[in-house]
This record gives structure tokens, C-alpha cells and sequence, in this order.
């Protein structure tokens, strides 16, 4: 089958590969219908993910047809249309028990799957402990609607959920890209009061209030962003700060805005450290939440998706063939064409 | 009256200044039985408390008793004994009344006392806001167990309360001088598992563990910390971790030793930044609590100190008269003698 | 001025009174704009309110302008235009510090206007603890749009939130009146899955539908709710249940349509005891929260308003001047002409 | 093998039957080293247990040591020693993903063992779902202090954790038998400032006081029950209650001692109908928490008793062997001799 697979040093191909195997009582085959591109993906290209495996197929976020399943396997069956979770975790541990699947102690927990283990930029996938990692697509939600189900929607929701927003509050997102998109659409489930994007592409942040997820829009250098906020808000600042832009100027503009006793939380993927000047923050009290989506909710997801609550289908702007899903990655990587999503069918 | 006086440029001196009169309906006249010397007074000497105004009377860990009250005072009255909590608080703006004092939005809210308004190392003290900021004394509780009511109780309260320690839970406190030992004692009202307290003074661990309130004790240099902690906790790491010891080294411990999804707060006062090295910490998920104490909880530390489930009279190891403080001021900062905490008497 | 006096044994009537004067200097005097009957304005009219004093001028719901303030009054001024609280309460004990305002424990704290003390079915109306019990209304929001900020719309709001809605949950509210409408209005801020909604009043559930409320409507007798109910949650039964109807039959259909370990929400004020059937209902683990709203979140409804996510104008079917208001007594009471509520003009 | 077997119409009977054996591949067989009575065994040979069924062996509170396992089984090996979970149950259902494990919709789920599937008053038991419902023993720690982890310290452990204590409160607990008593040793956990225990049995009443559980004892009839708690609590009543005696008085006892806005736990299993007078508990706000134990926590507890901080032995007054239980259960049934539980060796 054709598949991209990472092999190293920056190298990434699409070439022929063998379909995968049921190789656990707990694993699934599925047919990818349907499989997109992370900026995961371009980390890993750019080697600043060190678990990344070379050799190993990309691809972390897709939907597909369940084709075959181990003999352990229960919740689903061949022939069901399925989202896949990009953590594959065993459902039992001391974390998963939790909710805390991105950290589950199985060799296979937590993100493996297009990074350790081969992934969804292919014809064919396996999933292991299938159970936990894929999620029954109702029939009249489409590929596209559900696409995003297991990755980037599950990473706004998790980061939604933990900024504990609630009705009436301030959300600053900081960042106006697919997650960042994706955390707006999910911190609306909580009904704030207003949602104020901040991006320097203002494309997107239009696309953002366009589709109703922002109601006020800020550009960095145009606008002066602590003023502004605090202006907004009686002087305090925002109730939650997301910070999804992953920048050095935007790590400090996130604790900046924030009102004292806020939730900072930090969605993006940094790949440098930072400086959290303790000092001058001294008496705000804040609380900076950290780390990667833990995957525990893509059945409310989907069930979101389906009754009409939750629709990131708009974030496609681009659609290939996965024969033609190189030059997609170079669109994606630079950021051409006001690209968003692909949508990439093999 | 004498009072020690904050003069700038590293100067605390004690010398003769006026008593207080009240100047607003809210305020009530105390006269001071005993007063303390804190770590904050320090920082204050040294420079690094930029709010900190020079010709300030000093000291905001104090108990005393009513004298006089302002005509709009209703919980206290003339002759109750009293505790004096660090912050003074309107109890009306939208961060009192969330419980977030420290931030209140009064011109004299949050740590003013002893900073920005003359505090309690003195004979007498006025108190604004005296119903939120005055704690009644039972007749059995003495002076030296309510000496700590105010502050670092306060402040081992606060952080305990927001480290959300459950049953059974594996705790680690790094720095066992005054605040870390009450920050134990007041995680010990969870019942976790185990309080692991980490410090390079071994007289003070061993008061930790004589106390009842570290159950292990580790040396950094001598002991292999991060190994110990995950040894003890099926290689998890703590489920809590407190940074009281405020240094480079610290810092980077607490988050190591932390298990994923893990609260770490950070309860010192920290004079540097620091490196957040969120690379190395991606997936981790932890969270940062970081901040002062926020002074809401007094009336139930001084209920718990009056049926006697939390005294901190122990950590009284040394007394001298108002008139021989600055000998103290001299001890303290110096960690000479094995001090641990003076009740200094006006 | 004009005033609909209480005057015991099922006697209410339009009559002269004096206007009110400040009596506390934390009291404001508001010119009554806009007006309401409440359901509670008719059990006090039956005697079913033991608390309310025959004398009294009643309504508890309405908006107005401050025309005087008490020299202690600090957030609000003449001229303002403002939504009243249901609940007059001190701000300082210790259940309004925990937000529980309906248990005030000053003398007239809790629900005292139009009850134990003078209301707003008059020209003028006295508000003791203005600070509290006021909430200014933006420019932008109108009379109708704020009327029901302080009371049926609180109570939505408090029961939405007791009732701890999460994403994608099933909720179901029993009872689509004025208060039931209002909890479906609040419950749709956490964007649960789906809302049904139950009523014998066909008229109520089709509005409650149109205007986005509902997504699925039944009716006892024609329906059979529990096993509906059950085949749309897999089985389970609902999240949580709101019961607003307060009858016999709906509150033992409050349990048995929610799943185990369920939020049932009392919103309903109940004339009679109940039955709680303890041995059906064993193993099942439901958590039952009672009681009468804690009017806590008037500014964020507001806020909310103002912004356009919380509209409850829809709920006014009638308008009369307080000089018809006798027979709009008779129309409210008796259900008549499919009313659900009246505006109200001095 | 000998066993305790239900036979229907209030008969219970010792006799032969064979050993169990494994019948599922998540199955483990245990020989019962230490077993007890439980009151719920009283309940069922009174007939009032409807799910309970003639013919099964009795016992869901023992421990044991695992002499076989199903090859599905990764958690316990033959020969440890383990305490059983009183619920068997799958551990991936909608309900066992949030820890309400009472309610796990496998056929086999919640309380089955000595009730539904044969349990252990017998020398040996089959455990269905062993990784779940087996907890390890550790050696230092004896049968007799491992005894209750599954079933009535579990309750216990329960009960305090949705009491929502907070250090400092004033717990209530009516009750003071074996439960009971469970209770008020979970309850210290979060250190409240009192424990309040309520029972017509003074020996009972002064076991609690001499173990440290109960800080003050009522006897009702004696005192004055309502009054007196209202007097140590500043006139408000008890922060949480927990109703474990089962009666019609002490259900009404229960939520007239909790101040508002309380929550009242409901630990006992009633055998009838209660009256929940809503009228007369109107405003005050309550939440009522009904049930069984949720199973949840058997690995903490079972930590906390290896660390020295909850050891239930003292509960076990009374010994016997298997052959002579019948003569306990009288004893036990009639509450003979002082009896709190016996500990039964096969």
C-alpha cells in the first residue's frame, strides 16, 4: 500500500509499504478513508520530536472502516466507520484510570501512533487496544465532519475543559490556527462572554470571527494587547488565557493578560523553553496548566458532532489524493494559500 | 511607642514613632502581644520587595489585643484577643469575593501590612478593614498558637488547599524551614500517604520527622531524589510536590519529581526567574500553581488550632523582647542557632 | 403611590400606599420602570408562604431606576438603570461568603422583598443592601430583556449550575412554565447533547421547541417518558434531571428517568411532602439538590444579556399598566390565554 | 467445601458444596483466610434483598489468598494475599469509567458476590473480574486489619469522600455501628473540627469517643439533638451529615441538624419508605446523597492501613471459626454481647 513514512533527518516519503497485520487479540485494522496533516507531523519532519521513530508510517489524525478485528476487541466490529484516537492506551493503568490516557504506562500508551508505531497517512492502519482508541461514526456525520475527532478537536476540547471557563467569563486564545480554531470552537461549549483572538495572520483571525468563534479580533504590533484586554475587562484581565501560538513573545503576553487567579493554559507544542519571570508575577497567583491532549473524550465529541454543537469540518480548506500528499506538506508547512486543513483521501 | 522601621537601602532600624489612631470607620487600634519576624522582612531589607515603602513600620505576623474600633466595626470589639492576617481586604470586589484576597482591588488590599502600611513590629497597630482582617482568639489558644494564624499558616493552608492532596496521596515539600514545615503540617489535614521532605539542613528534617510531620527525609548531595521519589511511588513521582526552599536547583527538582498530571506549587517567594523547559515537559501535563497566600481561611486554621489539630507553637524556638529584635533580625536572617521562628514580646 | 398589597387569608389588592424613604444607609430607592407577577406572588396569595407578612406590598421581579442611594451605597447612583435580586443579603456572614445569599443571616437577608418586606408591584421600591442586591443594566439591554434577571432567570442559572451540566449530557427538565424555560435558557450555556423537555402543555413545549430550547419534547399520558427517555441515552437514563413542575407524579418521575449517580435538581417550590423511596431507589446513587435560588450570579447573567447569549424577553406574552394588574393576577393564576409572562408598567 | 448458603424465606444454612472453579478467563479463585457478617446478609435473609437469590453462598467481606487465576488476569498471581472488592465489575463501561462501579452494566456488575454469585463464608470463592476486585495485601499487614477494605470501610471511605468534608467542619454522623463507625474513621481523614456521633447506644457512642472518631456523643431521648448541635455550630448546624442508622427518625433528624446549603449523606440501606418534607426544608438548600457504596477506592485504603493512618481491627470484637457461624450470626443479628463484627476463620 502507499504510505509517508518518516526517515529521518528531515526525510519524509510516501512509498509502497505492506498493509499492516493484526498483531494483538486487542487490535483493529481500519481502511483509512479519509487522513490529514498535523503541524505534529512537520515537528517530527523537522526532528524536534526525539520519540519519533524512523521508519515509521505518519499520520495521527484520520477516519477510516474497521476491516478486522483482534479476537478482544468488542465496541467495535468490520464495517463500522470509525474516528481514531491518536493515543492508543490500555484503559487500565493508574493513569488511563484517570483520564490521564496521554500518559498511560502500556509501551504503546499515550502518542505512539505515526510517531512510534505506524499511522494514518496510508491505505490501511492498525490500532491497538481498539476498544479505547476508536469511536463509531454515526451515519449521517461525514468523514470530513469527523475527521478532526481524535487529534486537534480532542486537543481544544481537553484544553477547553481544563481552563474551567464559565458562563459569562473572558477567554483570550492566543493563536489562530487549526488548534487554536479548534480551542475557540470548544471553549464556546462554556458559553463565555467573549472570546478574544490573537494572531498576526488576520486571515485567520477574520475566518474566526466569521465562523462566530471570536467576537473580538487582535493583531500583535497593530493593537496593543495587554491595554486592550484589560480595557475589556474592568481593568483585570482574562478569566483563561490559551496560549496555542508557541512563541517565545506570546508565552510572556499569556500570563500578561490573564487576570490575577487565572488558568493559563498552554496548548502549543513549545520547542524551546521558557522564561517564567516568578518575580514579577509574584502575588497574580496564576496557574499554568502544561502538556499534551489527554484523549478521554472523543465519544462526547462525537456526540457533540452529531446533534449539530461541534463542527470543525470548516477547517478543510484544501483536499488531495494521498498519491499527491507530498506537495500538500509543502503547502501545509509554509503555511501557502491560506491552507488550514487537508483533507487527504487515499 | 518603638517600632522597627523599614528606611530603604538594606536599613531597618528600631526606634520611636507615634501610635496609630484610627482614620477610617473600618479600622480598629491593636495592641500588639506578640510579633514575629518573617522571611518577607528580609526580602523587604534586602531590597527585593519593589511595593515596599521606605519609613514603613515592619512586621505583618502578629497577635495583639483590640483597643479601639472604628464606628462601622462589627466582629471585633475592645479587649478580644486577636490574630492579625498578613492582608487587609475590602471582602466586596470581585476578587474578595472569590476568595482571592491578595488581589483585592482596594488601594490598601491585598499585603499592604508591614509593607505599604505600618505593620506589627511594634507596641501598637491599625488594622483596615478590621472584620476581615482580625481573628478572634479563644481564651484556651495562647499568644505563641496564634502567633502564625495570620501568615505562614496562612500561606501552608492556602498551598495545601490548592495542592488538592487526596487520601493516601505521596507528597513532597522541598524546603523544611518555616513555611515548608507549616506547609506540611497543613497537607497532613488530607491524610496523604506520605510527606517526603527534602532539604540540605538536616537539623530542621529531623524536626520535620520528630514533629510527626515528614514521614521521609532526603538531602539533596546525599540522596538521589528524583530515583527515591519514583521508587516510593511505583515509579509514578509525587502526586503533589511544594516548592518552598525558592531556588534554581528547587525549581527544576519540583517538576522532575512530579508525577504526570501532577499539581506543583510553587509556594516561595522567588527573587530570579525562572526556566520553564517545556520541551523537556511536554506530555507531562503538570500543572503550576504559583503565587502568595491568599488569606481566607483563617477563622477555620484558628478553630483547627483551638481543638488542637493544627498548633504550630512548636516552631517557636527562640523569644526576646520588642527592645532586643534587632539581635533577632540578626539570628533570623542568618539561620544562626537553629532558629526556626521568634515570638518577641512588646 | 399605587401598590398591589398582601393582606392575608388569599387577599391581594391594588391600593395607596406612601412611598418608600431610606430607612439604612446601605438602602437605595428605585422608581419602578418594569413590573412582574411570579408564581411564588400566587402561593403567597394562597397562604402556602408562612413567611410572608399580610401588609406587605408584593412582587419580587422587577427593574427600575435608582433615584436615591444610602450615604454607604458605593456601586450604584441616581439615575442608574437597574435589575433587582429577589434576594436582599449582607455580603458578610458566612453563608453569603460562600455564595449561599438565600441564607443570609441578617434579619431581612434571603427572600424578604415582597414577602416580609416591601416590593416592586408599586411605583417605588426600597432595596436594603443596594451594593448587593442591584445590578446595573447596560444601555443597550432593555427593560424587558433584564426583567427577569433577578429571579425566574437566577433560578435557572443557579440550577443550571447546581445541576452540573457537562458537554453532550442528556438533560431533562419536567416542567416548561416560566422557571422551567428559564432552566432550559441556562442549562443551554454548557451545551448539553440534548434537552427534554416534559410538560402536559402542549402550547409550552411547542415554544419551548421553537425557540431552540428543547430538541425533544414529550408528554406524560400521551408518551411513555421513562422508556423514552431511556432508549435515547443507551439505557442509562438522563444526566440530569430538573424538576420544575412540582407535583406528586413528576417528582417520581424526576428519579426514574435519570441514569445512576445523577443530579436531580428540586426547582420546583413544593406545596406538599413527598415520598422518597429509598429501597426502589437503592444502588442507584442519585444525589438530590434541593431548595430556592442562591442569587448570586446577577451580574454575569447580565453580562451575558448584554452580549446577546442569554435572552429571556421572549418569555413576556402580555403587557398591562399596574392599574390592570388585578386581572392580570386572575389571567397569570389561571393560565389563561396561553400566558407565560406579563410585563408590567407603573 | 463448607459454606453459608442462602436458602430463601429467612433461611441460612452451613453445608457441603463443592469448591468453585475458574469459569472465566478474568476469574481468580481465593481461599478465604478471615470472613465476616455483614448487616446486609441480615437484610437478605430477611427477605429484604429482592436481587439477592436462593441457593447462593453468602459473604462479601473477606480476605483471602489467590490460588488460581484466569489467564486474562495480570494483576494478582497465586499466592497473594488480597482483600475482595464487595463489586465485582468490568471496568470499561460508561459507569465504571467515572468510578460508579455500583452501578458496572455487566451482568455480573455492582454488588453480586454473596448476593447474585456465590461469595465467601465458604473456604473458597471465584472472583469474576480479579484484576479489578482483588487488593493486594501487603505483608505487614494482618487479615484482621485488611478485613473491612472491601466492604463497610469501603462504605465508609465512600461516604466521607462525597460528604465533601473540609477541614475545620462540623461532621455529623448518626449512627454509631460498624458503618457508622467506618464512617467517622473516614471522616478524620479530612479533619474536620468535630465529629458530632448520634446513636441510642452508649456503648457504642463510647467506643467511638475512646478510638478518637466521635468528639461528641448524643444520645436521642437524652438530648436535645437539634438544639445541641446548633449550639456548637454558631447556631448554623452540622457542615455535612451522614444518616447510617437506617430509621424513620433519624432520616429527619438527619437534614434538620445540617445547616444550609449541607449536604446529607444517606450511608444506610433503608428497608422502607421516607418522607421528605420539601415544604418545610424550602431555602434551606440541601443536597441529599443517596446509595451504595462505589468500590473505588480499595487500593488507597488499603495504603492508608499499611501506613498506620485508618486500621479498622478494633472493629472486630468477637471470633470464630467457619463451623460455628451460626451461633455469630445470632449474636451478631440480636446485637448480643457488645457485638461490633466478628471475624470468621473457614
Amino acid at each position: 500500500m502507499k504510505a509517508v513514512v518518516y526517515e529521518g533527518n528531515g526525510k519524509v516519503v510516501l512509498k509502497e509499504r505492506p498493509a499492516p497485520v493484526i498483531l494483538d487479540d486487542k487490535d483493529a485494522i481500519v481502511q483509512v478513508t479519509l487522513t490529514t496533516i498535523c503541524s505534529s507531523d512537520i515537528h517530527i519532519k523537522h526532528g524536534a520530536v526525539p520519540k519519533a521513530v524512523p521508519g515509521t508510517i505518519l499520520g495521527h489524525e484520520f477516519v477510516g472502516r474497521v476491516v478486522e478485528t483482534g479476537k478482544a476487541v468488542k465496541k467495535v466490529r468490520p464495517g463500522d466507520r470509525v474516528a481514531v484516537n491518536v493515543e492508543t492506551f490500555c484503559g487500565e493503568c493508574f493513569f488511563c484510570k484517570r483520564g490521564f490516557v496521554n500518559n498511560c504506562t502500556d509501551e504503546h500508551g499515550g502518542w505512539a501512533l505515526g510517531c512510534r508505531i505506524d499511522g494514518g497517512q496510508a491505505e490501511y492502519a492498525r490500532i491497538p487496544f481498539a476498544d479505547n482508541g476508536l469511536t463509531v461514526i454515526p451515519d449521517h456525520v461525514t468523514d470530513e465532519q469527523a475527521l478532526f475527532n481524535g487529534d486537534i478537536l480532542s486537543t481544544g476540547y481537553w484544553a477547553a475543559k481544563i481552563g474551567e471557563i464559565k458562563p459569562a467569563d473572558t477567554v483570550a486564545v492566543i493563536g489562530a490556527g487549526p488548534t487554536g480554531l479548534c480551542t475557540m470552537l470548544c471553549a464556546r461549549l462554556y458559553t463565555p462572554g467573549k472570546i478574544i483572538a490573537i494572531d498576526t495572520d488576520e486571515y485567520r483571525l477574520n475566518l474566526a470571527k466569521e465562523k462566530g468563534l471570536a467576537d473580538i479580533t487582535l493583531v500583535p504590533g497593530r493593537d496593543n494587547i495587554e491595554e486592550t484586554v484589560r480595557n475589556m475587562t474592568d481593568g483585570r484581565g482574562a478569566d483563561t488565557v490559551f496560549e496555542v501560538a508557541g512563541g517565545q513573545d506570546t508565552f510572556q503576553t499569556a500570563w500578561m493578560i490573564a487576570r490575577p487567579n487565572a488558568n493559563v493554559v498552554i496548548v502549543a507544542m513549545y520547542e524551546e523553553y521558557q522564561m517564567l519571570p516568578l518575580p514579577d508575577m509574584y502575588g497574580k497567583n496564576l496557574v499554568f496548566k502544561t502538556g499534551g491532549v489527554d484523549g478521554s473524550y472523543c465519544r462526547e465529541i462525537m456526540e457533540l458532532t452529531a446533534c449539530g454543537k461541534l463542527d470543525a469540518g470548516f477547517l478543510i480548506t484544501h483536499r488531495c489524493r494521498l498519491g499527491e500528499i507530498m506537495e500538500a506538506y509543502d503547502v501545509f508547512e509554509n503555511k501557502r494559500d491560506h491552507v488550514i486543513k487537508y483533507a487527504v483521501k487515499p
